[in-house]
């Protein structure tokens, strides 16, 4: 039977949910939430979808629903997931997942105390190549002991251009509890976070925009022995590529997402090796998230636990630090005071 | 008149700075040091120069020398350079220039005192085409404000294997003031101290080899509004690009040393702009401290004080935060003690 599932948030990021959900044959959209009836009935009209709901608690409420996806502004993220845990939904959350690690502390609390899943949407550590990529690091340990590792995830956003312009884009706000590091400075930090486990120490040096978010930054999160460098950014583009590095070689991974190259290259061989295969990504329409949306029907389906209290660690983990560097950097959200 | 000067130092870095110095026409190699004889016979064969000392002192008493270029063990560049100023002989001294501030310090003391120059051998900073990147980031401002920088200089020495061995070579070695950050990471460091001056604060996370010292490691150097990631190494290879972000577009460079490819991106244009002209490189002969030797040829025949002073400031603010950043990772020489 197909998982029936509601969305909250009716943004690009839904759409790409609700194709990849569909890619799987595993997951049935059954209800569309939005604030008001016109956006709820735009957004459905795209889908066989008659369910539409402006309240939350009549969403709650629907005996039919098993899984709400949540992809609302970032701000509002705790107080709906809250709700729908309590009312003995499956969550799952797009990240980041809440503003600070008490909410989400909380969160996983109710889901537990309700027997109901909570998980944040990391699409890209669902990945098959970055499957094969853990593999390779720390199940094989091909690259023999770790040296060192830079992640980055910099990409000039369209919406730098409104920040410049004087505006403030809910992803550039601190009400909204954006910036740079919590919307894709996540990705290399879950990177680390999901091949090393949560650092001893992290740092990080923003460049702080216009709207008093960080626009971009460098950070260091600091393992036994050696560092990770992460480079994250909204307002700046980088071209560098993922590398990790250890005593038998280095290994050069395109991206932190959509990976579709790992090259293995030995000091000892000077010869390099491609090691990934195809990545399972179509541009248009974008739904480089089936690999998730299958894990996760897999995981609901299979009250697979272990998997879940694995990525569930992942996110208290990732958020652990992305909340340090962003509080030491005096980035601070409404929910922080 | 050609500048009659002495080595001392008889690695391939000597012949280096030999045969740039040849190609200048500037310069004209008098004597060669070296501890024994044989060694210093073998080394001077190569070339047209029959003046040969085993004794510093005798070499400081040479007075048709005016120069002494100094690539020994970076233990031992303080005790000779201090010997050959207070013999009043310009000095050019490969970097690192020593282990300590304190002794650096020392050294501009006596080079003042007795009225002569000393210069440390950055060879990277001296190329057409780091000047023409500085042209474009510092005086045009092109990039427009500075958002963050990524420069690295990661490659893996052949004796690094060496030291897998159970080896200790001089330059992986504490006695010897060794350790990667202190012999390439200064690539990088000096990069980022020269387009934009001694950092308010530094951090370092190295990941240390058998013999002790940084086998390589992260750090960020932090500016006014922005942050430098440093990635430097000897027992692991990068092949990720130096990178410039700015409110105006992102510069990606080819490397820290030997540039030849300045690619200026642009968030609005959406388009790639190549700026480098071809780089001043001959592989065999190793000829890549021609400019160099150029410039630093005209220093002491213009005596332009004015150059000379602008490159103190970038040795000292260098050894200033190589020394804060391995002194907070643990890395301590003879000499700190």
């Amino acid at each position: 039977m197909a998982i029936r599932y509601a969305v909250i948030g009716t943004n690009w990021i839904t759409d790409s949910w609700i194709a990849a959900a569909e890619k799987t044959a595993k997951w049935q959209l059954h209800a569309v939430y939005s604030r008001t009836k016109e956006q709820a009935e735009k957004f459905a009209s795209k889908y066989a979808c008659s369910n539409l709901y402006t309240s939350l608690d009549d969403l709650a409420g629907d005996r039919e629903l098993h899984v709400i996806y949540i992809a609302s502004p970032n701000n509002l993220h705790y107080d709906q997931a809250k709700q729908m845990l309590e009312a003995k939904k499956h969550v799952v959350l797009e990240k980041p997942a809440t503003s600070t690690s008490a909410e989400l502390d909380d969160l996983f609390r109710i889901a537990k105390e309700q027997g109901v899943y909570l998980i944040e949407a990391y699409r890209h550590i669902q990945e098959a190549n970055y499957k094969l990529l853990r593999k390779i690091v720390v199940e094989e340990k091909r690259l023999g002991p770790i040296y060192g590792a830079s992640f980055s995830y910099c990409s000039y956003s369209s919406r730098y251009n409104n920040v410049l312009n004087g505006e403030t884009p809910n992803i550039f706000s601190l009400d909204f509890s954006g910036g740079s590091l919590v919307d894709v400075g996540v990705y290399p930090v879950t990177f680390a976070v999901a091949l090393f486990g949560r650092p001893k120490t992290q740092s990080y040096v923003p460049t702080i925009c216009r709207t008093g978010v960080d626009g971009g930054g460098v950070g260091i999160l600091q393992y036994d022995g050696f560092g990770v460098q992460i480079n994250n950014s909204k307002s700046y583009q980088s071209s560098a590529p993922c590398e990790i590095y250890g005593e038998k070689g280095t290994l050069t991974i395109n991206f932190t997402t959509d990976i579709d190259s790992l090259k293995l290259w030995s000091p000892h061989t000077k010869t390099t090796e491609e090691l990934a295969g195809p990545c399972k990504r179509v541009e248009k329409p974008n739904v480089n998230m089936e690999e998730e949306a299958a894990e996760f029907a897999r995981i609901l389906q299979e009250k697979d636990t272990n998997a879940l209290q694995s990525l569930e660690t992942i996110s208290r983990n990732v958020l652990h630090v992305t909340e340090s560097m962003r509080r030491q950097a005096g980035i601070l959200y409404p929910a922080d005071k």
